[in-house]
Order: C-alpha cells, then sequence, then structure tokens
C-alpha cells in the first residue's frame, strides 16, 4: 500500500485540426485551415495508475483561434466510467464550458482565470476558447475514468460556440 | 442520472489556535499566543454528493506566522476511506506538504505558486506555510473520502517544519 512512487512523469498530447475535423460545422472553412493543420490544444497528463483511488490530472491548453466562425476547442468526451466527475480550475484565459447530458440536457458556463468548473457525473463536456490567449487549466478525475469520444465524434454536441459581430454566441448545432 | 443541480454552495472552516494548540511542539509559545487565538487556516469546500462519483474540492488558506518556531500548518488528516489520493494546485504563497504512511514513511514536497502536489492514497498529508504572505492552494479529493483527524491528533507527525537562523528546516517530532 505504500510502496507508490511519489514521482510523476507527465505525457503530453498535442491535437490538430487533422485529429478532430469533422467536428466543426464549417467543412469548408475546414479545409482551407486544413493545409496548414494548425495545433487547436495540447494537454499534460501527469501519470497515476488508472485506479479509482487515484485522481489523474492535467494541465490543458487551447489556443485561441476559428474555424470559419467556431472557436478551436477540444474534441469532447464523456467517461468511461460513466458515473464519475471532473473538475477545472482555469488559469488563464476566457472560454466556455460545454457540457452535455445522455438525456439531451445541455449546460454552458463561462471560464476564466480563478474560476472553479466541475462537471457532474455523466455529464459530456467540451472546452472552448473564446478570448485572444491560450485558455490554460488544470483538470482533475478519477483514475479509472477513462475516455468515451466516440458518441460526440459521431453525434457532435447539441450546442456550438461562435463568433458573430464579434461578440460570442451559443447556436444550437444544425447537424445534431 | 441527469439530476444533479450544476449549481454548488460553498462552506467556510476556520481553524484558529484553540482548534489545535496541542499540535505545535512548543505548548510555552502556545500559551502565550492563545491569548490572541490567531486564525492559522481557512478553507472553503464546495458541497457536492459525498459520494464516489464526485470530487470534493476546495480553497484552502493557511496565514504567515509560527508557534514558537513552528510554522503555521494545518491539523493533517489521513482519509477515513484510505484509498483515495488528494491533489493539490498553488495559488500563492510558499509551502511544504508534509506526507506520512502508516508505516512511518515520510516526505517533504515544496509548494509554491504553480506547483501540483499530489498525495497518493494512504499517505497522512499536512501543510505548512514557511512564507511571509498566505499559502493558497486548490484541492480535490474524492466525493466519499472523507477525513480521520484522529491519528494525527494522537500521535502527531513525524517530521516538523521549523524556522533557524532565517532559514526553514525539517526537524524531527521528539514527541512521535
Amino acid at each position: 500500500m505504500n510502496n507508490f512512487k511519489l514521482k510523476t512523469e507527465s505525457k503530453l498530447v498535442k491535437r490538430k485540426l487533422s485529429d478532430m475535423s469533422t467536428m466543426y460545422l464549417d467543412q469548408k472553412a475546414v479545409k482551407e485551415v486544413l493545409t496548414e493543420d494548425p495545433l487547436i490544444y495540447e494537454f499534460s497528463t501527469i501519470k497515476v495508475p488508472e485506479e479509482n483511488g487515484h485522481l489523474l490530472h492535467c494541465i490543458s491548453k487551447i489556443y485561441s483561434g476559428k474555424i470559419g466562425s467556431e472557436y478551436f476547442m477540444t474534441k469532447g468526451h464523456f467517461h468511461e466510467v460513466e458515473n464519475t466527475a471532473e473538475i477545472y480550475f482555469t488559469l488563464k484565459g476566457n472560454g466556455k464550458l460545454v457540457m452535455q447530458a445522455n438525456n439531451g440536457d445541455s449546460k454552458v458556463i463561462n471560464m476564466k482565470k480563478g474560476s472553479i468548473s466541475y462537471i457532474p457525473p455523466y455529464w459530456a463536456h467540451r472546452t472552448v476558447n473564446t478570448g485572444n490567449e491560450p485558455l490554460i487549466f488544470f483538470c482533475v478525475y478519477r483514475g479509472d475514468a477513462g475516455h468515451n469520444y466516440g458518441i460526440i465524434e459521431k453525434n457532435g454536441m447539441k450546442k456550438l460556440i461562435h463568433e458573430k459581430n464579434n461578440k460570442v454566441v451559443i447556436t444550437d448545432n444544425p447537424k445534431y
């Protein structure tokens, strides 16, 4: 029980547009921007055993930018172990946390420096950078939570975050 | 499953010297300072269901000061559900995280702005403010983890954090 190494190691994951090209609504814009294939976001996960008693944690950084009018965002996922929460502490920038339940309920909350964002068990979640600088946040979730990207990859999320007339707007996803 | 209220409420807990007077080594100094009974630390816990799938989280603030030569610190505790981790992200200040396993193993690590401190399952933990400003950190632990203060209240911790010749020193607790 006491033989867990306190020293941890980290792993950096980078997601470019080509890793999530189908997730943006404006596919014409996607094709144009794909020639550059920009880095959309990256996260550094600190490795701990993927067990219920442990807490996986990461620093996520979403770059500033848009594909068409839609802001740079993460892929979004449910947890494999659905009954597990996640929590963010925002370190820098401005954004939105888009959440969605299996029954279609949806919720969008603001993220800004110093804000604590709680994702209850069972809710899918995606983060969106609506500002002009990187959105950086600390995240924590149960060691065995896992990621289920498939449902969001297939169906998208109900709400999309766009820029319209220099303002951030929440729109219904016509493809959902 | 989707009826958890996303709106959360918080609870502020304050610990004065009188709440933990036996925990400092220098009992003569304790008696002197007890006339003022300073606020040693406080934490604001955000309420979520105290269940395995949820994540309790708080902002902790340890004030700057000493009782004799020993720095202001938290009471220290194991979790009631011992096989549960805890994690800190330091927002401000400088300090030490003192950890201890049931078999007597001990570990002290530094905390400073931006540092991530991981407390593996089974380890007791206490935080100590070694700086001249409040030590403030964000903390996360499993909803059902609970707190067991009794073992540390009775036996203390193996390592104490003192100031000696204007330096921070780690000493063995002679009462342990």
